[in-house]
């Protein structure tokens, strides 16, 4: 096998806690929508919401405010109050503001690794935001680069290996998203860990199972040097 | 003077039309307000939520978008009704999904221009709204590279030169707003033409005038070859 000189991490739920920032707004919505209809059927609707707009909104807090505003509209059958909106507004302004939790063992991580591999950070989304989650991090000198994307998929990660001098075969990408952060660097013959976040994005969920020979699973990230003395 | 090899342009309302999609909204938020408050007061207001969100909501549609609704909160004391709030929402989805009105003369100017210089194209703002613009255009293909910053300073012209290895003292940029593609760029050495379009956003207004030996006027991209050969 070649030998792994780069690593890579994705940042949201794979650095820091993220995803649970979300779902606990969307549980308010669940609630301020009860009048209107079952929790079910709030989730479907603001689901189908937030992917049909995806194209023009992007991934990120303001698209998925203008979401939520959007499908709480919907399902009160324009009834819903202006205080109740107000409140989703300020909801997604409480995520944009919201101290960054990064999980226990990230830094020892990087700290170890850094003297002997090439650091990089992909992440998608809204580029204000990560930006600004990267910046709090404090963790922006472990990295050789920090890169943001709009998409994750095998073009965007050939891409940014292209422009960084990056063999892919010789990349280890670290995510919580087997969707964006897995299956498109192994298609292009790369590494690839899954440490698992507790909660799944709708939009990143797959059917799949992955079963492949540079695909390696953890449960955390500060069981990392284990795995690398093990390859 | 050091020759100019570097030609740096401007997206929004130097190579197409942006601000008056950004002020045709509003004027209809004027008239959806105006049961409760002036035009001036709802202007007023709706500016100064504009600037106490940039923090967290960056420049873009999104932003706005949710400034908009925020604003038509606290103007209707909490009194507006969904519906309203529903117009805003497709307003600024309306400004995302709108056709790209590109100036007359830029295609041509670029043609011109691209065999004898390198030119970018450097814009602010949401990444993803930049993106679909800069893809719609089909202008592409006359950059050396296309650039999204968050901010338009020294700061960012500085890192952005250095990247490229551009020479400060070689480049003209071209751009409508003085705050934001002359004034940066002058500090650092280079020239720049200044081409106002016919509004201006209200957080790029200066109240400055500009009078620098590599500072230029035009009134419209298409006398650019004339500016050139003056030089």
């Amino acid at each position: 096998m070649n030998k792994i000189n780069t690593i890579a991490f994705d940042a949201d739920d794979t650095l820091w806690h993220t995803e649970q920032l979300f779902q606990n707004v969307q549980m308010r919505l669940y609630e301020l929508m009860s009048a209107y209809a079952s929790k079910r059927e709030v989730e479907a609707h603001f689901h189908d919401m937030e992917m049909k707009n995806v194209r023009l909104f992007g991934y990120g807090v303001k698209g998925f405010t203008l979401s939520m505003i959007e499908s709480a509209i919907e399902i009160s059958n324009r009834t819903v109050s202006a205080t109740d909106i107000h409140e989703i507004v300020m909801l997604g302004k409480s995520i944009l503001d919201s101290p960054l939790d990064i999980f226990p063992g990230v830094e020892s991580a990087l700290q170890n690794l850094q003297p002997d591999f090439r650091l990089f950070l992909i992440t998608k989304g809204d580029v204000l935001d990560q930006r600004n989650k990267i910046e709090k991090s404090n963790l922006e000198p472990y990295f050789e680069k920090t890169i943001v994307v709009q998409e994750k998929n095998v073009e965007t990660y050939r891409q940014v290996f292209d422009e960084h001098g990056i063999e892919p075969t010789q990349v280890l990408m670290v995510g919580n998203s087997l969707k964006s952060d897995v299956l498109p660097v192994l298609a292009l013959g790369g590494h690839a860990v899954h440490i698992p976040y507790h909660v799944t994005a709708h939009f990143e969920k797959i059917e799949e199972t992955v079963d492949h020979n540079k695909f390696y699973h953890l449960d955390a990230i500060s069981d990392f040097a284990g795995l690398l003395r093990s390859l």
